[in-house]
Parts: structure tokens; sequence; C-alpha cells
């Protein structure tokens, strides 16, 4: 039975503890919504992982009060989890979004094949109910057209979500920010503002999209031969202006890469990306054309191995081939841990002595979100009466926390909170609640699975020392040693037989003295066979690999 | 028999393939000297490896030329495979260098018990003779005290090599390049000239290393509570202006992580490092100070998850445990690679809530490399006939090209090589000449092995997806099974029974079937148990764990 009079509570379920996997549930009594639902790419110290989404067991525990999901944008830490949220819930909720993230959506789930969802239109300034929440959307300029935040009404209270977003006047597609539906909720009074903190350490304002597109003309119009940019496939206004610079100057487009292709494709198809059938090519009709008549776009900017990029670099793509006579744009910047990369796949493209810019040297890239000066201009526009800053690490977290306090929001208004964390909102007031259960599972193949580190710290050492198998068969009678097979992979010794010959006889031994003390007991030999051969190669190696001991009795 | 007139031979055997692991052979008829002797630390990709070094076979198998080895300065990729070439060497050779340089390599060599190696100090200015070579030191300043730059005299002609280096007018212990001496050389004749190419893309001067000490001085003036400084170990000058910034402003200096406490010993005990005895005081005695009398100087600049800085954050360290009182400064840039390693502590740091300074906000950090202005005066001072620039990835050692042509050396007088490349000098002439083998040796464990990819492939498989291990017992009569036993590690369905019950009903039948079709052949039907086990495996999880199938016939 719903108590009377619950409180709102807000609860993200990912985005705080790094950027990536949004998700953000809204509850109030026996309705709930769910905000993005994300996923983040692993990392280094997750070896296999093929993709990390938020545990969302709160939003199936509940599912019953599940009465719509909304996505904020396009970009996969905003949607990737959608597809893994939608098969575990049983039955359909209406999926809100704007035209262009639906077009992403739906592309990703044909992939999972989840065909028959309930994929809903929104534009800016559309108003949703959805049970007890009234949601307005409305436009924000970000890196990928069709971004909005949204204004949440509930009996106890109201909530602003900028979405990920930067404040550009001069946006490639007309599309501002909607500062007049913002000042509308000022005014009816935002008692709660979640704030994409991204860009909280830098000070200043990030430039418009649009500064980009006059430097990338610059270097199309002047580049004695062919051009390669390398963006962000779901970058639209990036390849807009790219598009538009070639065309200006009387260059095809050719387009290549697999997100690249798909993801202009998708882009044209809803009106996005706009540019005359004629001027955009196949990379295989390229052949007749002059040098000078060629802009290629490319995957690749973040110093993918096996992107576009890096196989037209090393002449392993099956159409181009990038010469010393070209032009490469890399018109993104790394994302952390991209670093080295990306350094590898411009000193690939130094060797072939082509002509490289990027953010170092030309001003081909900006940020899609907004720096200090935005969060600060955000900040005073709402002008909330309580504050959680979202999106971002730890640091990024408590510097939007410190600008939010000088411009004068109580600490006690300002909530530096963890995924899993619940804020409750009682008329209009906002304190923190009982946390629930959150944390990360790991997409590994086809399985999902609670963090295991148990099967992570494995494959670390798996990586570092390798593996050696050691398999005895024993007499059922004598318990001794009769045949003894060691082999291993990933060690630096599998070679030397001298040494494997030494381990061989150190199994042995330990069989043996191992049956006279505890005769018949094939775990104590088990145990005694991994510990003498770890020690004998670390003395031998100073690598001690994962040792597995078969023991059979014959 | 030597031929008459031999040319000199140039050989770089590392250092042109990334920042790290320098080595370079001077050869000519029966004389052979070699500059510095570095090593490199592992990259991602290189699971397991501890540190890589440059193949010297070539240095081997001309031992008996080898008239002296030269150190440039003391860090590591100048002086890291020293000791392992030493140990491969059957004679003693003089190790030429640096005061400085010495004590590092001294405590190195110590390390791997090679104490009676024959060290000479030279200070710059100094002329010394090895074989037909006449070597003249130079100071040059860089991140690190003791660096020289050489110039080197040989019958065909002269080259100068700069070491390290940048253009500091006001270092830190007073000791300028040795401008007068480059003018000499210059006015004699330099045929080649190697130089630094570290900060080849960067435009203008790098900043002396005395701007860091009016910034490091203000913010430790004005901290409430105690100052945590990380920085690299070996950057003497740096710990040398925070204990005068701790000191001028009555705070004691306590020394924390092993590399920062072994370094600052030797730099003290050699004369590098000046503070008062009773400044310096050991972690333990820390607790009776007013926190404002406090700066820390610790490890942990690269986010190094052992270190010290990452220990104190997070409250792991055994004296010290950093507040929210307390100012840290990361006084350094984050090595390519590190910089996830950097953030992740600076996130742990802003959940502790301290104040951060790092190279973001605050001038704490200058390059030890010159930039490109101080690239151009160094061309210009030496004039050299031909150059080669070195110390670089492929895109620093071409734009360090191009900004030689700029300053109009001749495109064919300028070299961009490989390691193993040959540069010949016969009467002030340079031409490519045979290259000779060059690669590089892991150091894994205790072994020094040639690449092997195979290994390194294996650990990166073993890591992604981990390993399954299938022991089956067969009938030596029927070749049947007997009894199966599959395990694994790494892998996310070990607890799977259900998975795992399946996995043993294939691999019985595809024994029996082998059993049928092939009888006594135990290498076919491991073979065919690996197929089946893999492909069951791929269909169930969409992995592809290494499979080690063992088979005994008993």
């Amino acid at each position: 039975m719903a108590k009377k009079n619950p409180p709102l509570k807000i609860i993200p379920l990912g985005g705080l503890d790094g950027i990536g996997k949004n998700m953000t549930v809204f509850e109030y009594g026996d309705d709930m919504i769910l905000d993005d639902a994300g996923l983040m790419f692993p990392d280094d110290d997750q070896p296999g992982i093929d993709l990390v989404l938020p545990d969302y067991t709160y939003v199936l525990e509940n599912e019953h009060k599940l009465r719509g999901i909304f996505i904020t944008h396009g970009h996969e830490d905003h949607t990737g989890s959608l597809p893994y949220v939608l098969r575990d819930l049983t039955r359909k909720v209406p999926i809100y979004a704007s035209r262009m993230t639906l077009g992403l959506v739906e592309g990703k789930l044909a992939e999972h094949r989840l065909t028959n969802e309930q994929l809903v239109e929104v534009k800016s300034g559309q108003h949703v109910d959805m049970g007890a929440f009234g949601v307005d959307f409305f436009s924000m300029t970000h890196s990928i057209p069709g971004a909005m935040g949204v204004f949440i009404r509930t009996p106890q209270g109201t909530v602003l979500h900028t979405g990920d977003f930067k404040l550009d006047q001069t946006p490639i597609d007309g599309v501002r920010p909607d500062y007049s539906a913002i000042n509308r909720f000022a005014a009816e009074g935002v008692d709660l503002l979640l704030s994409d903190s991204t860009n909280a350490t830098r000070p200043g304002f990030t430039g418009s999209e649009a500064t980009v597109g006059a430097s990338l003309r610059h270097i199309i119009k002047n580049a004695p031969g062919r051009v390669f940019v390398a963006s962000f496939s779901s970058h639209i206004h990036r390849l807009q202006q790219v598009c538009d610079a070639a065309v200006s100057v009387g260059r095809k487009v050719v387009v290549t890469g697999r997100s690249m292709i798909s993801n202009t494709k998708i882009a044209r198809k809803l009106g996005y990306l706009d540019i005359p059938e004629e001027d955009i090519i196949d990379a295989f009709d390229v052949d007749g054309l002059p040098d000078e008549k060629v802009v290629v776009l490319c995957t690749g900017s973040q110093g993918e191995p096996l992107s576009a990029l890096a196989r037209m670099a090393n002449g392993e793509h099956r159409s181009l081939t990038i010469t010393d006579k070209d032009t490469v744009i890399i018109s993104a910047t790394p994302i952390p841990g991209n670093e080295k990369g990306v350094q590898s796949i411009i000193n690939s493209l130094s060797k072939v002595g082509c002509t490289i810019f990027d953010k170092s040297n030309a001003l081909v890239h900006v940020s899609g979100h907004g720096s200090q000066e935005e969060l600060k201009l955000m900040l005073a526009m709402v002008n909330p009466r309580y504050f959680a800053p979202v999106h971002g690490e730890a640091v990024h977290l408590r510097a939007h926390a410190k600008l939010a306090m000088d411009m004068g929001i109580l600490p006690d208004h300002i909530f530096v909170i963890d995924n899993g964390d619940t804020l409750e909102m009682r008329n209009h007031k906002v304190r923190l609640g009982t946390p629930v259960d959150s944390g990360v599972v790991y997409v590994d193949g086809m399985r999902i699975s609670d963090a295991d580190p148990v099967v992570l710290r494995d494959r670390q050492k798996l990586s570092c020392d390798g593996i050696v198998t050691c398999v005895v068969t024993v007499a059922s009678r004598t318990h001794k040693a009769l045949e003894i097979d060691i082999s291993g992979r990933g060690i630096s010794f599998a070679d030397d037989s001298e040494l494997l010959g030494g381990a061989q006889d150190v199994v042995r031994s330990t069989v043996d003295r191992s049956a006279e003390k505890a005769g018949n007991n094939v775990d104590a030999t088990r145990k005694a066979v991994r510990n003498a051969l770890s020690n004998y190669l670390w003395s031998k190696t100073k690598t001690r690999p994962l040792i597995i001991p078969v023991v059979m009795e014959v």
C-alpha cells in the first residue's frame, strides 16, 4: 500500500563516479521514471570486459512503477544500457527522446533484435505526463543534434536537469539553448538543479562550434591534395561543417569507417545532415577524381587501431591510402585513456609524411561541454534552491559545487553525492535519504555479470605472468606419481627444457612425499604441487605464473 | 685486419622510435664508444614485461673495440640498460659521467651487485681520449643536475650531441649551458649535430626552472595546513626549490617514498641538494609539529597506485594521511600513458577535500626539454653541416627536421633515421650506411629475452578471455574417455554448472568420436577437443578463452 505523502526520490544509479553510464531514477510513491540509460567503456584494469553498465537492479525491482524512460541525447553514455534494460523489463514502457536520439537508439536496439519498442518522439517545448511526473523538454546545445534538458514537476517540487550542454549562441543547426524556457521554469521555481560538470575545472567559456568551421574551411581550401578529416561519427554538426567546407570549394565528400557510414546515413535520413546527393560519393568511386577534389570523412579520431584512419595510414584500407601529399585533420580530442593510441596514429602519419592538423596546431576542435562561465550562467538563470552537480569525476563534481558556493548557494543546499545515494524532496526541501544498492555490471561476451573482482584479478595476473598447467597421474594403490605433464602459455621459459626438467623433478618428489605423508588425499597433493612449483619457478625466473595443478588417480 | 681509412659509423641502437632507451654507438676502425645506455618502461600492450632494453647485440659482437661508455645524464632512459650491458661484457670498460650521474648509476649497479666497475667522473670542460675518439664534455641544463653534451672529434670529422637539454638562463644551481664551449666547437666545425627532439612540436621557449620557484613559494607560504609536493625524485632542482621555499617560511621538510628518500640522500651527499640538517625530518617525527610548519616531499606524481602520494590520499600510509585541511601540489606532468592514473589520484584527493594545485591551475611545472625556439637557437649556434634529430617519436624527429630545413639546412643534409640505421662519415661528409640488427629485448622477471610476440599475444588473450584447461584420461585399449576435468581461470562462467556440464558432454563425445576415427592418435584427439570446446564456449558465451587440452592414456 502506498504511503501518504511520499517523498520525491532522486536516485542516480550511474554518472557520478566518472564520465559515463548516466542513469537517474525519479520516484514518487507508485510512480517512477528513468532519466537516461547509458554505458561506459571499460578501463585498462578491466581486461576482456566489453561494456560496463550501471547496476539497474533497483529499476527492475520497482518495474511495476516505471511510467517511462527519457533520453536527453544520443551519446552512448546516455543510451548504451537501454537495450539491456529493455530486455530485462517484463513489459513495454514508452521511451521519450528527440528525433535524432531515437534514430541512433533505433539502430542500437535493432542490433539487439529489439524492434517492437514504444519509441515516442518529443520536441523541444513539449510536455509529457508520466504518472505523477510532468516532464517538459527543452533544447540544449551539445556535440550532437537533438540534445535536450528536462524540467520535471512533481507533487513535492521541481527538478531541472540540464542534460549535457554548452551554451552555444551560434550552433550549426540554429537550434539555440531554449533560454526562454529555462527562465520560465526559473520563474516558476526550480527546487533542485542537476547540471553537467564535465568541464567544471575549465575557466572561461567553451568556444562555439561555429569557430571550428572557419578553420576547417581554411585548411580544406588550401590543401594541395586530399584532405582526411577524422572525427566522432555522432558529431553531426562537425560533419556538417566539413561537408559545407568541402562543397564550398568544389570537393566531393567520401565517407569511410563503419560508424561514420551508419551515422551519416541516419543523420541524412532524419534531416540533420545536409549535403547534396551528388557531392557525397562512395570510397570505391574516388579513383577518377583529382586529389584536390576530395575530402574523406573518417573514423579513427581516438586512435583506434582498426579504424579507417589507422588503416589508411598503414596501407591496410581497401580503397584509400594516405600519402605524403595528403592533409589529415584530427577534429577531436583524445578521451582520457586514448592519448597513447592517438599519438601512435600521429606517429604513423608523420612517417607517411602528410600534413597533420590537430588541436595542438589549429582550431579544429571545441568541447561539447560548457566551461565555468557557462555553468555559472546556468546557475544564475535557474537560481535553484538546491543543487547537485552530475556527470563527472569526483574532481569535476567538487569543482562545480565550489562554483555554486561562490555564487551564494548555501553549502548545505549543495549535494555532492555518489551513485546509489538518494536525494529526498518533500515540500520543496531536499535532504539525503537512504542509499540504494548500486554498482556496475560487466558485459563480457554474451554474459552480464556482477563485478567479479576475482575474475578480473585472475585475468590481470594471467596477462602479467602467464599460466602453467601441471597434470599428474598417480597410481591409485601407491599414490606415487606416474606421468607428469607441465606446459604453459604466456611464459618466457616455455622452451627451456632444463628448467622444465627441473620442474618435473620437483613435482615428482613433491607428489611422492605427499603420498607418504597424506596418502590418498588428492586435494593435499594438488596444493603441495602448486606450492612447490610456484616456489621453484619464482626461484628460477622471478615470475609467479598462475599454476593449475590437476591430479588424477588411475 | 682493419681497413685503411675506415668511415666513422654512428649507429643509434635506441631512442629513435619513442622517448626512451637511448643508446648510440660511435665506431671507427677498431675503436668504438657507447653514448648512453638507457631503458624504456613497458607499454600496456606488453603485459608482464618489467623493462624494455635496446637490443645491444652489436655492442657485444664488437666488444673488443669498446674503449669507453659515457652517459650524458642520470635519467633511466639514458642509464637503465647499463647494468645489463656491463653484465654481458666480458671485460671492464671505463664509464664516464658527471658526479651526479655516477651517483645515481652507482645505486643502480649496486642493486645488480655490480660493485667493481670503472666509474670515471668527468667535469664540464674536460677532454677524454677514448681510442681514436676525442670527447669533450660540456654542461647543459635539463631537469636533473649534472647533464652534459659531448663534442666528439674523430679522424673523419666531428659530431656534437646535445644530450637532453633546455636552454635555461637562470638554472637553480647556476650551471648554465656552456655556450662558450658550443660556440668554440662550432668555430672549429661541427660536421654532424645530434639534437634532442622531445619538444620539437612546441612553439616558443620552455620556461626557466626558476619560474616554478616563485609559484611554489607563494603556495607554500599561504597554505593554511600541511603542503604535500609530489614530483620526480630525480628532479633535484625542483626538490631544491621546494626545500628553499619551505625553509624560507619556517617549515620543516619531510621526505617520503622509496625513490624520493634514496635520491635526496644521494643528492645531499654529493652536494647537489642543499638543506640544513635540522630542516629535514623523518616522517615519524612529524607528529609534534603544527601543520603549518610542514612540507612533505613525496613520490606519486605519475599516479602510481602504490606511491607515497596515493597511499597518503587513501589512508594507507604508515605515518601520514592527507586531510581536507592540507594542500597538495603535483609538480610534474603526466608522462604519456599515465594520464588516467594521475587523474585517478586527483579524484581521490578531491574526495578528501584538500586543495590541489597542478599544471592546470598553477605554474608548478616546466618541461626539461627545449621548445622550438631553443632547438633553432642550438642549430644556429652549432651551424652543423649535417643534422640528425634524435630522442623522440616519429612526429618529433620530423618536426625537428622541418625546423632545420626552415633554417636553411639542405634536405639531403638532414637524416631522419631509425634505430639500427647507420650514418657513415668520411672526410666530413655524411651518408646512410648499411643498417645493423636492432630491436628490443624484454626483461621479464630474471629473464632477458628477444621480443617474443607469441608470449605477449598469449598474455593479451589470457587477459581478455581467460583460460580453460581440459584434462581427459582415455583408456589405453579402447581410447574412450574415462575422466574429464574442465576448469578455468579468468572466465565469467566458472560457476555455471549447466554450461560446464554441457562442455563435459561435448568433450566426451568428441573424444569417443576421435577414438573411432583416429584410434590411438593422442595429438588428433587433443586438437579435436580444443576445437570442439572452443566452438561450444563461443556459441554459449561469445568469448574465446585460451584452451589447454591435456589427453592422458591410462
